[in-house]
């Protein structure tokens, strides 16, 4: 729902640019399987805020990058984001994203596997024909860090609160792909090692950020609004920072035992603790650490060459934390 | 199998590098969850006869490029191969693979689909590091092709007998990742692209006979040693070049009936089709068409420089076409 004035205000210097990511990511179904240009067309019919897009775009214009090799970076990125989802949809078996149907709702299991590898596919396509070998392998890095990060979550044991596993997963999901859409347009413009360190601990902050509000969504959005149902990852199993903030601050409530132990409450003990962290000052308690990471974000950002890319920028990272709660 | 005397004149240049190449491959899960390097380690134990690395490293020494670089590309592209059957084994429900049992046999379909990603991921890392942008644009369209294969063989129609859709698949499943091998090797050495076009072609050639005997062996190997039941294809509705030569021979065999018009047909029909199939010329005509991807692969390489690495690449050929059958 990209219609805040504040969405407007880092939106606009991009307004041309984001239909040419589109109309290049759409295009790498060309000459294959007709099934799999619809897929794809399925699949980015959905929408979604195309905000490492745009992280990558205004990063790249700030630093003097080409526009076309932003545009190639960009649509590698999404198409990279795009397959992970693909995959992850697959193993939890959801049946929606963004309000429509994923792929794995309508096709096999392995037709699924095989265009999830067919974005991957293209996306390291896209990647190399930003002609950067060190963009290459920070996006090969990326892919690495994120599935790694899934095994992780897959092993590691359901329902315990733990804060820096916590930290350590939501970097490989979401803060990772930031810092590769930060650091690799960097990479692609003509900014010295220090500016990309920089631009690299913005995309991490706010990567971070991001990540954490789209958990704090999961417990105060609606079904209708979020697609899914409310708390669905702590239903799973899956303790995200809403819960480790509720946690430190009412230790002794008895629902909360299995963040301590683990194991798998009733519906019931998940319904009363999903409804006592909604009421708590959990949900604050986590939005306060979303803020310092964007905090951090745009203290990083000081130096950086003044325009409408850096205001832009500010005003991206500033949304994050200001999205409908 | 790697015993004959011909696989000893086309692995002895190759001895002392094919160890290095295992040994990059089993660092790529160093710094990740352990249960990943338990993975690798369990899919690179299953052993095979490292065909597509000793055709990169026999033609990148061929044409001058260097050692390191040769090995991270034979890593880098062994890897993608192995990442493509840990998906296509999940795909098909294999259990085994080489005599030992597949990852989907032991693990989740999730837990495999994502080690797949993992090993890609590694892959592509792998052949980033060769630090030649042509390398990762061809290693990149290779994953495509082999995917967008893998595909076009889930949504064709089963069972029926078609030489153009053969060829294309098994060009898509095979020759690209040979074409990738050779390709790669000569863009990492300094010969120019006549020469490049050259072992392209090589590559080409002999990866279309490899698969054609690989696809003559399931038919006339026996389960033992093949590891898997014989014209196991078949039964799966997939058709190969013995199938499509017999049909050519024997149009009239009511047995053929579903290879000119699809369906299913029963078991005893495929069993006896089998019978009739091994007993056939369709075996032999198979056979020379493979020798015959092999003579023109051996024509390519005639201006090549000579020595034992162009040498070891003909016995390599021939080696192809003189499996034990």
């Amino acid at each position: 729902m990209v219609s805040s004035d504040l969405t407007i205000k880092f939106m606009t210097p991009m307004q041309e640019l984001i239909p040419r990511v589109e109309e290049r990511m759409h295009r790498q179904a060309i000459g294959h399987h007709p099934d799999l240009g619809a897929a794809l067309q399925h699949l980015l019919s959905s929408g979604g805020k195309r905000i490492r897009p745009t992280v990558a775009l205004l990063t790249g214009m700030m630093l003097g990058a080409e526009i076309e090799d932003l545009i190639t970076l960009s649509a590698s990125i999404e198409l990279l984001h795009t397959a992970t989802l693909v995959h992850d949809d697959l193993i939890d078996g959801a049946l929606l994203r963004r309000g429509i149907a994923t792929l794995n709702s309508r096709w096999t299991p392995a037709a699924t596997v095989l265009t999830g590898d067919f974005i991957f596919a293209q996306a390291a396509r896209l990647a190399a024909e930003t002609n950067s070998v060190a963009v290459m392998g920070i996006f090969a890095q990326t892919l690495a860090t994120i599935v790694n990060g899934e095994i992780a979550q897959m092993f590691n044991s359901r329902g315990i609160a733990n804060r820096q596993e916590y930290h350590e997963r939501i970097y490989a999901k979401t803060a990772s792909m930031f810092e590769l859409a930060t650091e690799a347009a960097a990479l692609l413009s003509p900014a010295d090692s220090a500016k990309r360190r920089v631009v690299r601990t913005f995309g991490y902050e706010i990567g971070m950020a991001f990540q954490i509000v789209d958990d704090i969504l999961d417990f105060t959005g609606d079904q209708s609004t979020v697609g899914k149902p409310v708390a669905g990852d702590l239903r799973q199993g899956l303790v995200t920072l809403p819960a480790i903030c509720y946690l430190e601050l009412n230790p002794d409530d008895p629902d909360t035992e299995f963040l301590k132990l683990g194991g798998y409450p009733s519906g019931t003990v998940i319904d009363r603790l999903v409804e006592s962290i909604r009421a708590s000052g959990a949900i604050r308690a986590a939005m306060q650490e979303a803020r310092g990471f964007v905090g951090r974000g745009l203290d990083a950002l000081t130096g950086m060459p003044e325009g409408v890319e850096k205001q832009a920028l500010i005003n991206l990272a500033q949304y994050i934390v200001e999205r409908e709660l």
